[in-house]
């Protein structure tokens, strides 16, 4: 590839929507245009990296025994119908009439159609296991489409989905699944983590995420110093507290006039503040709750939808809990309250002894609080998140570090096998529900999580095997002087012989210019040829990650490049 | 690849809503499967197939300097109101609102959006030519989707677009992908024809269509024997008639009194009908015309509609023709009309002598009409269907084949630049507008295209390039014996260290159940392995094509496969 015959198209300016490093360094380095709100073009240069990336993926998906196929992005809506999925994916899901007024969606993910496919493909459990899969675009129509193709409307997207006949089977496929993805990003050179995630329906390992490891990523991951264990903030788990202290103080209302949170009682009282504990008024499915966390401590919103007897949360209002509580907020707490309440405690919470709690009277707190002597014992639940420092259940310490998740894989069971009415025979001639498996990887997302990790003040540094090319050979005055053409052009073909996807940059830039545009495009090794260089039979390279060039004969050059 | 596990899933059935030989076989052979009207799951056999496809056309596009790139499929509805097309293009045009009430369409084609990406990134001469492709998957939204994917809703097609300061740089660009078009068809091994199309407003080569040559077509290609001009039946023309012979008869009314039909006239006055008229009445955007035809040709539509003067025709209704003409029809004609009227005459038709046209009375006829002297000379058009015999302006004849449109290159021009305001800096530093052609090809038409070209009653032939595999070794009894799985295996292997797409059929069918499913997935390359062929040396081979298997030696066998 000769860089004139391309169409590369670098800019200096910042578009100010652009918050995110890997926005502003794609629209820089003009891999994306945008044409609307979350919808983008992919230029020549942009579509370079997402082929590659896409090739990996689809080479370790067959390696791994699953086989591609490709399903419509437009879904009639009775599929969507039939598993309530219509009505609750909400808004994300774009909807669609045709000329005749038929009902279509623009497919966000296709269990639903996948899965009418094996209800007419697939009859018999001689047919199984299968794992289908397909690389296709996507759309969700984000409330609020921002960070280029990070979080775009229009996206690319590899989802599988596996049948099986026996919960077993899908086990096994699943790890299968994991272990290609592991090698999908191990291959693309990425520093990434598997988290255990929200845990399903059918077992302990039922659901793990695929994070690219990058400060600026969305998603909090726990690890621990102990042992392998990582998890998303969302599932992670500490170690369990000890037990509960005997109670060594007695019972007593504080005056606390205009101490109305943990940390303020604290000070006041001259306590820590992990003897204080947060009490979170809700209104459930089923009526009014107390959700109680230590006062260090953070609720986490899907943990306390997840807990028993709290789905369908929403914080209660003024009055709801002065009905209930008979107390305004700031003072709030789980003994005495006016009605019977449902109370649902922490790990930590219930372990706790001569605590502190809001009183339930404006200016009054309560001190030398204990379970069972002062209130009744409460339901506990894991509630809250964990926090860098803490004890982890291998005896590890957690650790928090943040992700951007690029791949999901679930098992899914056998909910949309029944919504769909998918079944075979079995070996013993009946019929049986299809067990499933999904695993998704979001292509175009890969690419700018690969810049949030991977970047400097110059522009992107790519890995090589996602590099648009691995190598470009920059030509200085590529008219001046045949000879420094010819070399540079022999010199591709010898990198391009040794199987380096290289490109020669004989635009005619001068060379600042070449340079910056390709240090900014992210090109992992550059090679100068000069016409000095050439009479003093070196070749100047340089390491996209390395601060200095060095001077090289042509034999080191090749040694350096090939290996 | 071994059929184990890959998913074929062929059927016996024939769905009784699939009425084309191509939507049949694709069915049977389970390359495809119906979502829902117009949206077609490809499955994993179908996907071998169209990838191909797509492949060949991807390296092509790439051979000739085109370079891809990758535009949404939803585009905002002010790029298509800024050309007029949100309108123009009608109902095919997919409409969609966000969850914000914004509009989008989904992409039947992408000249709006590529000439914007245009404006985004082209600001000098210097960037020129270039030629962006994509490949993509398009939405027309059809009244009647049938016959499968050749005439989807939902397709995948290559599009690409090209940019030009000047107008000779356009043509250069036009005829470059000509070639490449003629090369991609050509490496996918089809019988096609580039054809002329409608010519555009450039000049007289601006749009070409390429056919499959298929007898279920549905268009019309005409050729002439003396050279290789060929042409679609709205381009198509004859040799210009000979000149107009001298007036011989004079004007006489025949009593017709129930013939309103040119065939009905002629037989009663003993004339042929090549002497007869066809006066057609149509209202246009400038009012009422009639439009004249020799009684042996069939007026064209779209050749209508193109005649100067004739825009926006329709047949005018019956009172509209008794306000004109004061007849009723069935008794037409140019002369004497009640008002004054526009008649544009088909070339036959002008140079014709001692004609028979309608008197504009009932139960009459006029016969020895001539020009000039009877009525006031008429505009000429051509305005009708060639016929398959007739000469051509060559000197050849001309002859009429049936094909499927697969690919359309055309000379676009300025107009989409113009309504977007897409410029460069000329050599002067002066705006200038870009020119532009587009270039289109049906990828997953050609996959159907293919089949009506070639199939027998056993299922699909495919030329090698389109294959799923090339070859398939079909191992008889696998369990049974391991020294022919063994051998089958070291067999597979070699054919592909040769360079061939092979698989192995090792699922266990009986043998006539794994010949019949291989000739209807249209396998070019059977191999047997038998433990009878084994203990004498041999394997049996049959190409897809020919009617007897043979029985032939290792090298024999590696030899006629590798060349």
């Amino acid at each position: 590839m000769r860089l004139s015959q391309f169409h590369l198209h670098t800019t200096k300016e910042t578009p100010s929507d652009a918050e995110l490093t890997s926005h502003r360094l794609m629209l820089r380095a003009g891999m994306i245009r945008k044409l609307a709100s979350g919808l983008y073009i992919w230029s020549p240069l942009g579509l370079r990296v997402l082929r590659k990336v896409e090739r990996i993926v689809r080479e370790e998906m067959d390696r791994a025994g699953a086989v591609e196929m490709q399903i419509p992005t437009l879904q009639p809506r009775e599929l969507w119908d039939a598993t309530g999925r219509w009505e609750k994916f909400g808004n994300q899901l774009l909807k669609i009439k045709d000329r005749k007024e038929q009902e279509f969606c623009y497919s966000p993910t296709a269990e639903e159609a996948i899965t009418e496919f094996a209800r007419q493909e697939l009859s018999s459990y001689k047919q199984l296991p299968v794992n289908f899969y397909q690389v296709q675009t996507k759309f969700r129509d984000e409330i609020r489409p921002r960070f280029g193709v990070m979080r775009a409307r229009e996206f690319l997207m590899k989802d599988a989905y596996s049948f099986h006949l026996h919960d077993e089977d899908l086990v096994r496929e699943y790890e299968n699944m994991k272990a290609a993805y592991t090698r999908i990003f191990t291959r693309l050179g990425l520093e990434f983590r598997m988290v255990q995630a929200d845990s399903g329906a059918i077992g302990g390992d039922a659901s793990q995420e695929f994070h690219v490891i990058a400060d600026s990523g969305e998603d909090a991951l726990v690890f621990s110093t102990g042992s392998d264990y990582a998890a998303n903030m969302e599932a992670a788990v500490a170690a369990e507290p000890s037990a509960r202290p005997l109670p060594a103080e007695t019972l007593r209302k504080v005056e606390t006039p205009t101490q109305k949170t943990c940390e303020a009682v604290a000070g006041l009282l001259g306590i820590e503040l992990q003897r204080t504990v947060k009490s979170i008024a809700l209104m459930t499915d089923a009526g009014f709750a107390l959700a109680l966390v230590r006062g260090d401590h953070d609720v986490n919103e899907i943990k306390l939808a997840k807990a028993p007897g709290l789905a369908g949360n929403r914080f209660a209002s003024e009055a709801e809990i002065v009905e209930h509580l008979g107390s305004v907020p700031g003072f709030l707490g789980p003994v005495g309250p006016a009605k019977a309440i449902r109370v649902v405690a922490d790990p930590e919470v219930a372990a706790m002894a001569d605590f502190v709690v809001g009183a339930n009277e404006a200016g009054f707190h309560l001190a030398g609080v204990n379970w069972g002597r002062d209130l009744p014992e409460a339901e506990v639940a894991d509630i809250r998140n964990v926090r860098e420092g803490e004890r982890a259940r291998d005896g590890g310490e957690l650790k928090i570090a943040r992700g951007i998740e690029v791949g999901h894989v679930f098992q899914l069971g056998r909910s949309y096998a029944q919504a769909l009415n998918a079944t075979v025979l079995d070996e013993n001639g009946k019929a049986a529900t299809l067990s499933m498996g999904c695993y998704g990887i979001g292509i175009s997302r890969i690419v700018a999580a690969a810049i949030e990790q991977n970047h400097d003040d110059a522009g992107i540094i790519w890995p090589d095997a996602m590099a648009p090319w691995q190598v470009v050979v920059c030509v200085i005055n590529p008219k001046g002087d045949t000879g420094v053409s010819a070399a540079a052009s022999e010199l591709l073909e010898a990198l391009r012989a040794g199987g380096l996807d290289a490109a020669l940059d004989d635009r005619g830039l001068r060379p600042g210019a070449m340079f910056a545009d390709m240090e900014l495009i992210g090109i992992p090794h550059r090679v100068v040829v000069s016409e000095r260089g050439l009479a003093a039979g070196t070749f100047e390279y340089r390491s996209r990650s390395a601060s200095e060039a060095e001077s090289l004969d042509r034999d080191s050059l090749m040694r350096k490049l090939l290996g």
